[in-house]
């Protein structure tokens, strides 16, 4: 399969490249250490990159888009169809992952992986339907294991056409009615947590919703029994389509050596999938912000990232890993412009 | 005097133009409250700016550069001559202020109010010495009151020529080798908590040399004995020239309803002044990020302000507040240019 082919061309960290960050943020007209995570952020993309001098210019935010038998249940405040509706939004500019990745400077890649609806031939929206969405999780797995696998090749595949466009760093976007119950399941599943604990109001439901929510989430865990020790098993019980094509996304970046800035929730989901999948591809991720989600902290404790950004978000398609772009680019922009305390003759440290 | 005409002309938050933010904001195609701060920010804006599409457009970093007599008992990891030998940096575009501020499109000036040196006539360098560094705190006040009130004054006049120029938004930068522990003397003056619990190890003494810096500053309270309900008495005692000058830029700021953005330790030292001389200021401030001084958690405390960013930088000069920058214009940019429900044609909450 493509995917262990890929999976074994990931490298580790470039140390060498690392080593000359380290040495020549020392060298910079700034205390030691005093741009903290900024300064951290340099040395972990020259890792990635291998290149002490790590570009970050070309950026992408690809943003996958699929729909979930489960709301059937009633486990979102908003209706289904509003996946497509959102699809058509993000086609025209006017959703916020187009607003800030625009002030970021990135292209948006909008992919339907498997929306619930056909989409007359539209420019801009990548067509690589899988299936019209997931079955009900609730009742059985959302997806056979080759359907799961379809959906990681299709995110592979959109990976290594942006490659081919030009892409230095990629950030991952979702938009799928009713993923947070599966992300939600999915952590509960990896981790053994319970799922009260990784449950959250998603778009905004009120208690009662919550509670149905919850009920639906421990069904599914109940009827498909994922094995918490093999991610595609996972993956295709009760995960979703956007979700799998994110992680293929991840798989592809990593081996690549190409930085992938996780937004919040669904996300890091997805990035749970690909850790699992290839444990490597987590030296390539950096986590854009914590949400508000309260399982996202699990997600992230397990996988071991520390977000750059709280601002109390909550609505996924990728807008906190387009706020997070700048925090990266800042990080690459002061290792290539700054002066060292010999260029600029300032005094170093006693 | 010109600073009690300009306090009197401080207008409090326009409630219409929030309203409409707030109305507009719940309009947007997302789950209302999903962008978090950077709604709570939208609003804020609206409210200093009173306009319902507050613009941050023209964006200037504001860093007054002065010394301080104290550092003559050894505070600072670094010697006093680097304040002068920054200064030439900020000018040839080497410091990590410049490299921000250009990537977050705002423009630098440079302002000499105190430092202890004669600079050649040199372009763009905002000549407006007050004295040669401040007096030794630990051993009388730093500046008198007439120093102080002239230092306040030349912040104003800058602000103002800065507002002639164009400008929608400012950040406030400090340099001023031994500036920690003037700021720190102030935050302990003014909030009453012991001297250990406000003060850090600036550029980055080490434990001996913040044993010395502790000792110095109990020292200046003793022999100063500021007025924690006088912030004018506090900032000649134990304050520094650059920190009149960001307090007296942050008056004028709100003056004309401009928003500061507040950087890290010594902008926020600068706020609590302000603040303490006009208190409708504090409307107009917003917080950059949270520093790893360990009094800057007290100066946010008292201000009762929340840091955007959380990045471990100790820095100064403004970078914090050229970071914040991206996520201030995220903020109007959503309110401009994302579609409402009505115009994507997406379902609205069921």
């Amino acid at each position: 399969m493509f995917l262990n082919s890929l999976i074994s061309r990931i490298q580790p960290l470039d140390e060498i490249a690392m080593q000359a960050v380290r040495a020549r943020q020392d060298m910079l007209t700034k205390p030691r250490g005093s741009l903290g995570r900024l300064e951290e952020l340099s040395i972990q993309l020259a890792g990635m990159k291998a290149r002490p001098f790590p570009s970050v210019e070309r950026k992408a935010v690809i943003v996958m888009a699929a729909d979930h038998g489960v709301t059937m249940e009633g486990v979102s405040a908003y209706p289904a169809e509003v996946t497509r509706q959102m699809v058509l939004n993000f086609l025209r500019g006017g959703a916020a992952i187009n607003v800030l990745a625009r002030q970021a400077g990135a292209r948006v890649t909008v992919v339907d992986i498997g929306v619930a609806a056909d989409f007359e031939p539209i420019p801009g929206l990548i067509q690589c339907k899988v299936m019209y969405g997931t079955r009900n999780l609730a009742r059985g797995p959302a997806m056979t294991r080759t359907e799961a696998e379809q959906a990681l090749q299709v995110g592979m595949d959109i990976l290594n056409d942006e490659v081919a466009r030009g892409l230095d760093i990629v950030a991952t976007g979702d938009m799928g009615i009713g993923n947070t119950t599966s992300s939600s399941a999915i952590v509960a599943a990896m981790t053994g947590l319970p799922v009260t604990q990784v449950v959250g109001r998603g778009t905004g439901i009120d208690d009662q919703g919550l509670d149905r929510k919850i009920k639906v989430i421990e069904q599914a865990l109940a009827v498909n029994q994922p094995d918490a020790n093999d991610a595609m098993d996972v993956l295709h019980k009760v995960g979703g389509l956007e979700i799998a094509g994110l992680a293929g996304v991840m798989i592809a970046a990593a081996s690549h050596r190409v930085p992938v800035v996780v937004d919040g929730f669904i996300s890091t989901a997805a990035a749970m999938i690909a850790v699992g999948l290839a444990p490597h591809v987590r030296d390539y991720l950096i986590s854009a912000h914590q949400s508000v989600e309260i399982g996202h902290q699990a997600m992230l404790k397990h996988l071991n990232i520390m977000p750059l950004l709280d601002l109390n978000l909550r609505l996924g398609e990728g807008t906190g890993a387009a706020l997070a772009f700048h925090l990266i680019e800042a990080s690459t922009r002061i290792l290539q412009e700054m002066s060292t305390f010999d260029e600029a003759g300032v005094s170093d440290k006693e």
